[in-house]
């Protein structure tokens, strides 16, 4: 290594995404608007012709515009995919750019994609054939967007933003089939998306990761870990992530009701969850001190594993159990699940997705089939019961323990479209072309971006002067 | 101090909570599980019983829910509970975990133990025992821990997290009742909190300092104050605290005007405060130079304030001159007062929240009393009067002048439950079991958490070789 | 230079403003006061009449409240003003102090003035003479800051504080005054503000820095540019400005479909501007690196250049070929354009918010002159067309070609007042009583606050003592 002196030397692979990364970018992005030009149209909220909408429903007031339910909790959500993912990834030491960068990067492309197939599925107005498109696209899209973040966690600092992006590409066409799957021919609801979002995403990143697994990893060692700021700024991530949860699970619930109970039940899950957290990652440190790693990550299990029975009566003490339990599993997950799949199961888990996301979202589709099955007229009321299920047109003869059954089908339909999709996309990604960073160059922003010069060397004026004049003495 | 080198030397207290800390969160929340089991359940507009409550009350709207009138404040709410006090309290230069890590684990306790407390005394419903719980209960959650956090700003640093997890379970309960007696007992108005959240919870801090007072805690001196990026980092807090004011006054005061109202006073007295604390800031530093200390503290007291006065109609200008006076007081309070009480008072306050919290909030209490007092039917309407006041069952003859008194009334109550409460949970803090730093390991996160390697030797990778053939010269 | 050790030598003019400061803000503030006294009341839906009013007026909800329509949008167009501005700008690397501080001053004094400004043009009651305000007064008001924000971002670094505020009098001035010729003279629709906002304040900017032009500015040579933190740190502005886009664009659009619209617009636009950001980025540095100013800039290209048509039926392609395009001039204009700029035309642009500002802003009112004039009765329906143009009262005659040229009539007045008000505002400002920094002194935070010790001086304990050993050592 020594000489690398005086030229830039990360690792023995070409990096150089010059001719790539621009192509993809470019051909993608004209792709998207070809696209948009034949399929997209504005739907009925957000089109001109809502004044005569409105006169025909006999709707009597712009608030009752989907746009004025929902929008407060889509932009709790888009600073969720947008900053809460991208800063929770800042925590290592020399891979901050590359983590709010490229998930920058990765969200934008995909929620454009996301529009596209999921308006496929869910949205296409068959008169025309056109997706019409309002509010709750635009959550739906970040919420497709937010698998593919997972994803990213598991293989953040090991891959090329090139790769990045191919991921994103079949991780939302992956998402759109199975959510289409799950919600539409299983009819299993999943407002919060513990299976259709967090399951996917996270078995999709990991059987990623396990594919391109790098046996000489530990050569990137000094990179592995946080900086005190570094940690401070990870913590930008989590609270806005914690914070908005309540957000991302009520954002497509049922007006009134369903978004009101969604709210309150992730708040009370993700409360229950900071504690045990602690507890757990205080009785396992000697001297009872807190690791950042646990208080950035495990907090937030409560929120993905209420996602599925958040808008369900799930009752606040249920909540609370939740919570609770994920704080503790999570916790334990990185203290001892991460090394021992490392090891292993040879997978390299950088941000730990399978504690955060994996285990409390398989958990979550499991209390969501359970508080399913476990539905009664007399405790949601007849209409209730209906509205909350939507048991309604094909389904309105559908039983609440059949419900609970479907909702259980769905948690193995997101599990198998995540491992096996993650698995034929890693196989793609281990193409030599892609211009991934070699095993001793991971998780080093010198890589992929023009790095400014290094902190320590930009004194303020006076110690400016001081330095030159100790250099001059020492001289 | 010379044969510390090479093993972990915090002080000659033991600060191993490793015991003490998991089985209080352990002990709590299972508390808290079985209490929520036992009382807490969904409002009507939480639960699934809503539709037919709207088609019972002639609701024609799922907008009605209450919900959609104060969701979008309770999320300002949460970002200034979790980032704003979190981070407004990263200043110190080694001591940003503990800032943002403890309050973020006093809170999620904190809102849990509000909900019972609070609900008790608010949302008990007699038919059934339970209390109701829907939206606004999760909004006056968040205020009750504020109460709990400003107090946290006076001992920073000093204390364990399980004397913080103290401090809030007494804190909280205090509250509960204190506020009860305001705003049920007296039936005063304090919407924003300055007398019920902001007097109450500065003094409960400052009691609780007082008792704790630590003679030699200059021993911890080379740690009191900030580093450059600390100071940004509390930047985030300041002006998530500064931008979301105006949500926190009208979180939840009346539907339609009154939130309106509240909204746009709040808005006009921080903007003026900014500008009379950056005058005085410069006006009292040696060549006019602006302290960071000023522009992060003092520039919010103008949202304190206005706290009990923001519904009110204290008129436009009359906020503009609130805000005006605060920046002024708050800004002499850290250049003058704080210096003061600890020296003369031995009140050893980490953040000043004299400053920004016990003056202004008693300022806002008479403000706010002022203002009632003052209040006419010809200004407010007939209508305006009652429903502003709420001058309805038992105190439909109560006039605004008498309404001034309790207002005045009610400040003292918050007084004389901050200073009692706050000396007595002072007393208990005092008891050598909690595991609290000794007095040169203050305000050090290495107490309680693991810390990452320093920053200044994870060099990029060039810089890495350099320094190994530097120092492979120097030997 | 030598004979500066150890005392305060930032360049060789007086950067003291211990009087000029303190006595702007109290003056101003006072005279503030003093206007809002007189001018300035609540309007009928934030005054204690509301009750009244909606008895006569039939409404039968407080949801009608036009509080509940914006307050959301309102919420998050604070947040781009406050934080988003202030931390896009702390990407220098001893100037986040100046960036985020300054930003925070101006702003706070700017919305008071700009609501007396575009109050006596918009909001006037001729009954009493008074401004009648609420939510919507607030949101223009932190529009018209935004004008000013853009401005700064020219002079970054280069100017006293007392000059900043000296700036938002007059911008905020001029500004109110041509956003009465376009929106009510021209009758020019511009929702989001491409010409409005950001032609006027990007070009008012512009022609200050021009006027201050600094010819021995490379003295301050080693504090341009970023360090690594300082980079993460801009990107929080970045995000928050980037994510909340959809809310400044649409903040003010007509309720309903308008408002529907003009965020699903925005949304598009910069997410296509991401991708040929990076594209540009990566094509043009060597090895394909990217550079993290044109990640933290280029990227909100987007949303300036849909500002004016984003309520129009630009349609969801449309949206994202502005984005598109806009990025990749955007691009190119920072790595071209600035330095061509600061050599020849002798333009020094410390954050290039010609290529973010005020090319988009250009770019923004073309498309918009465009969208207008090729609107059609078929595309938005009668009432549609008469609803989005406001084509009503004197207006009601006026066709879409006709409305086409008011736009670009309206760019013209964005672009002139902003040359030529800035012209003059910098010959003000070029008065050597306002305490601006030397050339060798600019972009340090040195010389207007208290700044704390450095931080790699500060040690954790053992650290400490560890140094403490090895300068004993020494000696």
């Amino acid at each position: 290594m020594g000489n690398c002196l005086g030229n830039r030397c990360v690792g023995n692979k070409d990096t150089n995404v010059r001719i790539s990364l621009p192509a993809v970018c470019f051909v993608w992005q004209i792709a998207m608007i070809i696209l948009f030009g034949v399929f997209i149209r504005y739907n009925y909220e957000s089109d001109t012709h809502w004044v005569e909408y409105m006169a025909q429903q006999n709707i009597t007031s712009n608030i009752e515009n989907d746009f004025y339910y929902r929008y407060p909790s889509f932009q709790d959500v888009h600073v969720m995919i947008f900053v809460g993912f991208g800063f929770l990834m800042t925590f290592l030491k020399r891979y901050s750019f590359g983590a709010v960068g490229f998930n920058f990067l990765v969200a934008a492309f995909g929620i454009q994609w996301a529009l596209l197939m999921q308006g496929w599925f869910h949205s296409l107005d068959y008169t025309d054939g056109k997706i019409k498109i309002g509010i709750e696209n635009l959550i739906n899209a970040d919420f497709c967007v937010a698998g593919c973040l997972i994803a990213y966690g598991a293989v953040l600092g090991k891959v090329s933003p090139v790769q990045l992006l191919v991921m994103t590409l079949f991780g939302v066409t992956l998402y759109a089939v199975e959510e289409f799957i799950i919600l539409s021919v299983l009819h299993a609801c999943d407002a919060g998306g513990s299976m259709v979002i967090h399951t996917f995403g996270a078995y999709y990143g990991l059987a990623i990761s396990w594919v391109l697994y790098r046996p000489n990893l530990d050569q990137s060692k000094r990179l592995i870990g946080s900086v005190y700021h570094s940690d401070v700024f990870a913590m930008i991530g989590t609270l806005f992530l914690w914070m908005f949860w309540p957000s991302f699970n009520s954002a497509i619930a049922y007006h009134g009701d369903g978004q009101h109970r969604a709210a309150i039940n992730t708040y009370l899950s993700l409360a229950s969850c900071v504690l045990t957290t602690v507890a757990i990652s205080s009785v396992t440190q000697k001297k009872g001190k807190l690791d950042m790693v646990h208080i950035q990550n495990a907090t937030l299990a409560g929120g993905v594993a209420v996602g599925t029975a958040a808008e369900f009566l799930l009752t606040c003490y249920g909540s609370l159990i939740v919570g609770f339990c994920c704080g503790i599993i999570s916790t334990f997950g990185y203290l001892v699940l991460t090394p021992f799949m490392e090891k292993s199961l040879k997978i390299q888990d950088t941000c730990g997705i399978h504690n955060l996301h994996a285990i409390p979202g398989f958990l979550g589709g499991v209390v969501g089939a359970i508080t399913a099955a476990a539905a009664t007229p007399s405790a949601y009321g007849e209409e209730g019961l209906i509205e909350t299920f939507d048991f309604t047109g094909n389904f309105k003869n559908r039983s609440p323990n059949i419900q609970g059954g479907y909702q259980a089908a769905g948690l193995c339909v997101a599990l198998v479209f995540g491992i096996g999709g993650g698995i034929l996309v890693g196989l793609i990604l281990k193409l030599p072309i892609w211009g991934d960073p070699a095993d001793d160059a991971c998780f080093d922003d010198e890589a992929y971006w023009e790095l400014p010069e290094d902190e320590e060397n930009i004194p303020p004026i006076l110690e400016y002067n001081h330095n030159m004049t100790r250099k001059q003495q020492e001289v």
